[in-house]
């Protein structure tokens, strides 16, 4: 069954495999009036590319995009905007071993379980390149909500032990380094584990952080399609993502009501909250403040150590990854939660304007 | 917007506000030929019901199920199957006071802020009384699993700071006892520690685990309706749910790939994994291993201490909460969690029938 | 798979046999403030109700309405709404002979055919019985057309070979006589020949036609969900029905372009058409005129002339049909034409609701 | 909002405009093991290809497909094929005129209506050469169908007042001449009307059938997803269909139930119908006979004459369309129907796999 459709009304579909001729995505639904170029897309893309840092694979992938369609003297036409990148990178031959065997930790064997066999070059559609098509149709759901004056912002939140202080952010420093850390001295602790890791021959897990800023109050639909629903969705869907979390997350298992519960207040003339242990998202719906949620990933499966694992003719065997990978999933992979969270929540912004009565009529008979 | 449906082929539609006339769900999409009677589904419904401990609301709702269509000489007709329980135990007039302000930690400010206004009486439509469609639904999607031999049990796995020892699970002692818990000693401490908070007019957090067995490896879709991006979603949707976790959740953040891979071997012929750190999902495809889920439940939002809030004219005030309210969701919210899974455990199942062309010709050609 | 839920937004789910204990539809995605009670509801139940007149039959259904949800102080709250029908004039022991066969035009073989099994008893899921759930949930669209200034209006358009003449045509006739005709002349000559069938043991086909005055131009999506392409799908998924038309519908088969483009004029100031050949819609999308569109439906498959058919052992047979059962199936199908096109035009009104990226903009920061 | 995918199961999103720089579709949720390879897809491309006879434009449009994803080792993988078409004979000059007003017939004054403003060239969305995207993807759904022995076959019934001998139909005449008409007397017939409307600076309408073979019995789900229903809504979403009919159409409602029920009788030990008025469905699913619908194409509205219309400026002005158009759309529409209706079928085989326990036990536990 389909599983490359995302959003309901802002939808997207995302294609492509890591060695195949080109990736990409199309987005249908994005509202007509949009300026909107390449340059607005491939700056998101140039975040999430290979080679940009000492802890990304070295793979040369330009990842250039070309907008094919949706476009009309610099404005989206409210049709669909088909977006392209060719797969340039591609040296098939490091993949020829994995044919034969199964990749611990990752999803080899499950696509063969899944549909008797697989493209092994690169992990095929299971391959990190598969966000290409997510980052893309990311970079015009955030410049659209730019026009409404809410931000998304992610950025590395930890690697491995290392954390930010929350007390330290600066997001220009998360955009300038190569941790995604907006905190200098972490990312200096965070660099020197890294490279530990890396002459271990092993690999390191983290934590993505993201911020949703001037969200109004009443976005989310109540039950099935609450805004933390669709967001756990959207973040949970990201390759090597084990938990995600809203407000206090995991700690509220702990805490009590009293602690927990946000007090409401009058500040200047507006309904406010003194905590935000919620992350601005009360039954599902956003309550005005910041909404803010973490996404956890593991380390990246690939290690250079000897693993353990069977093949598919079913023999134990020993196996020695070779190839490029990164020590690390988290770096590339803020665009990525930023991207998810972009189309979420303009998805959600749009599937709430029919909310009201008399907003239709006001919109229908003004 | 549509927010009350959930699902791709096995569809539930829940509907209903705590103190309406009654509260329902219709399943469309459920096959033909399964045996279904209401006490099939009555028995989850118990599993949730208030009153049955001295930590559950002591409302006296007799929540008894009604099947409206649907099932002929004992069986799914293939057509959809309409449940009805009405609402007995209403005392609107203990919410009159919350019909003027925002009760913190609940959706008050959010719907009025979404719709313009609320239905008041008990939370309406984000009262907890909206899951019994979705525990109505799960005893269906579970009653069909057990067919496919596949079984989906959930626990409490901590209340506040009492964890259970997982060592010492026994389901049928979580069944039997007041908090859910399938651990006796730990048990008692968290019942000891529930009866603290409720002396301190508080409420208490805690954690729900869920393990589905027997489920064969290939179940879910790539990318964005990966079985764990659709669990997640899921989990989420319940309210009070603040964060999710698969398998190792929030430690893979911190653990190395060395020791977070799970490496296959061959076991009586099968391919299996030596460790679980997964949780059964490997590229959002099941991997053969017990998926295994974890959520994580703020404490009730109404306390009964004295609070600070806002009432809709815009001023600052203190309230007090009146009513029947449970120190803790989490006791009760066990099969909801159970029901949320098996729902979207079996609509995965049936999702993955289409994935093979020969499992297709098979079906039509034999 | 699931086939009984309609919509995008607005979004219907029906469920209920013939004779089940009920019949009912949950509406998700109503938006919050239209007035509504149980009467809004009851006068479009009463038009399909039987035995109104000689030609529907005289089973005596009540077809009460019952609001279960989603109305709070006399207003939609933007919650699911569910309406119930109790279902109180079943006399299952008429059909016990039909479980053993498959009467000629009816779903009984289909129904064996997809599920194993079926509920035999007055046709079970597909009764005409199963379009209460659409006419209630027709009559909420058809309210909340009305806040906009639009109107939904069907008839019979002809019964068998009688016609009425397009000039005749005046609404209040069709509403007050037994045909549902707009012209009272061509209504007479329905009944005789009606009367005439009875006579002959037989049924009869007819056409209802369907206007949607006031719908503003812009209403539609492009490619697959054409407003044409949607209408189409919601008529043709009323039983019997079996071809559809809009505008000059299966004339312009044989039509020149020259006569068929309907020329565009500036009237009062607007921008018009001279004709209507196109009813309405242009490249799938409403350009202001009124949207005319045409259900033809067949005879009456229960009629009592001996049949020939095969019972489900399969042998050859002869039967004869016993029961009440109306002699044609337009007469009370012209509600449920309508209720079909209100939803349908009410969904799509709120789908183009997010065209534009200034009206989101004049939206969320007006 | 989103209108550019179609399907539940086998999912394809469509994209591109006449005169940007490609056009394409994505197919999602194809099963994986399908041998499939450009020449496939290709060969449905060639039928709708303009510059193939005088009744088409002569426009030099290559419309080489290229796989981009989806394929490995000659094989569907089950995840998404994504297909691109590069657009090379854009004479975007040509359309500088009707930037500025609205054609009769057309989409351009529907289009500035919802979205505010279009891509004027060649018809940018609304365009005839979107159906390249439906007709890349119908040809994989009919190289599946042929897998299950199920053939899909599509040819011009008639072509003005031109009609084809039913008696005649030979399908090999139907591929090789100009008009698609499966009978050459007819056809000679229908090339002298086309030649006489070209003189007149006409166009024509005309009628396309399609026959679905070999389908088997229970396809389609009750109620709103009816096979007729979903056929219904495939053909009218394709420009310039303004009727569809399945089986006796619209004769239905002028017939008696005697004699348009059709009689089951037992052939050859098979459950078979005497009569095929019911085109292969009843009760919208179907019944093991052909299935049978028809689409009545309007006569292209790009006629040469002058014609009256407004420009965007609200003035009444007189027009001479230029540029190079068909007479007739039919012919170029025949692989179109027959594209929409395999990708429907196909897409109800898939949903019917799930109709029965039995089936997913037999599936899941053999």
């Amino acid at each position: 069954m389909s599983g490359s459709i995302y959003g309901n009304i802002f939808k997207i579909t995302t294609w492509g495999e890591s060695h195949g001729s080109a990736i990409g995505v199309v987005v249908d639904g994005c509202p007509a009036g949009l300026s909107l170029c390449e340059e607005d897309i491939q700056k998101f893309l140039d975040r999430r590319k290979p080679g940009s840092s000492q802890f990304t694979t070295q793979r040369k992938e330009s990842d250039s995009v070309e907008i094919l369609s949706g476009i009309f003297e610099g404005k989206t036409t409210g049709t669909p905007i088909s977006l392209l990148v060719r797969n340039t990178s591609q040296r098939s031959s490091d993949y020829s071993d994995i044919a034969s065997y199964y990749r611990p930790g990752h999803a080899d064997y499950t696509f063969d379980m899944k549909y008797g066999f697989r493209d092994y070059r690169g992990g095929g559609r299971s391959s990190g390149r598969e966000t290409i098509g997510r980052v893309a149709a990311g970079a015009i759901a955030s410049k659209l909500l730019e026009e409404l004056g809410i931000t998304v912002t992610a950025y590395t939140e930890a690697i491995g032990p290392v954390s930010i202080n929350p007390e330290h952010i600066n997001i220009e420093e998360a955009r300038s380094n190569q941790t995604g850390m907006p905190d200098a001295e972490a990312s200096s602790k965070a660099e020197a584990y890294l490279k530990e890791c890396m002459e271990n021959l092993d690999s390191a897990g983290g934590i993505v952080s993201c911020i949703v800023k001037n969200l109004p109050a009443g976005i989310g639909e109540p039950v099935f399609d609450k805004l933390d629903a669709n967001l756990g969705k959207a973040i949970m869907s990201i390759g090597a993502v084990k938990a995600f979390e809203v407000g206090d997350g995991i700690k509220v298992a702990s805490a009590n009501g009293s602690t927990n519960n946000d007090s409401f207040y009058m500040k200047d003339g507006e309904i406010s909250k003194k905590t935000n242990h919620a992350g601005g998202i009360l039954g599902g719906i956003s309550d005005g403040s910041d909404v803010i949620i973490k996404a956890y990933f593991k380390p990246t499966p690939s290690i250079f150590q000897e693993q353990e694992t069977v093949n598919r003719t079913g023999e134990d065997i020993k196996i020695n990854i070779k190839g490029r990978h990164d020590p690390i999933v988290v770096t590339r992979a803020v665009v990525v939660v930023e991207a998810m969270t972009a189309i979420t929540i303009l998805d959600s912004l749009l599937q709430n304007m029919t909310s009201r009565l008399d907003d239709i009529k006001n919109f229908y008979r003004p």
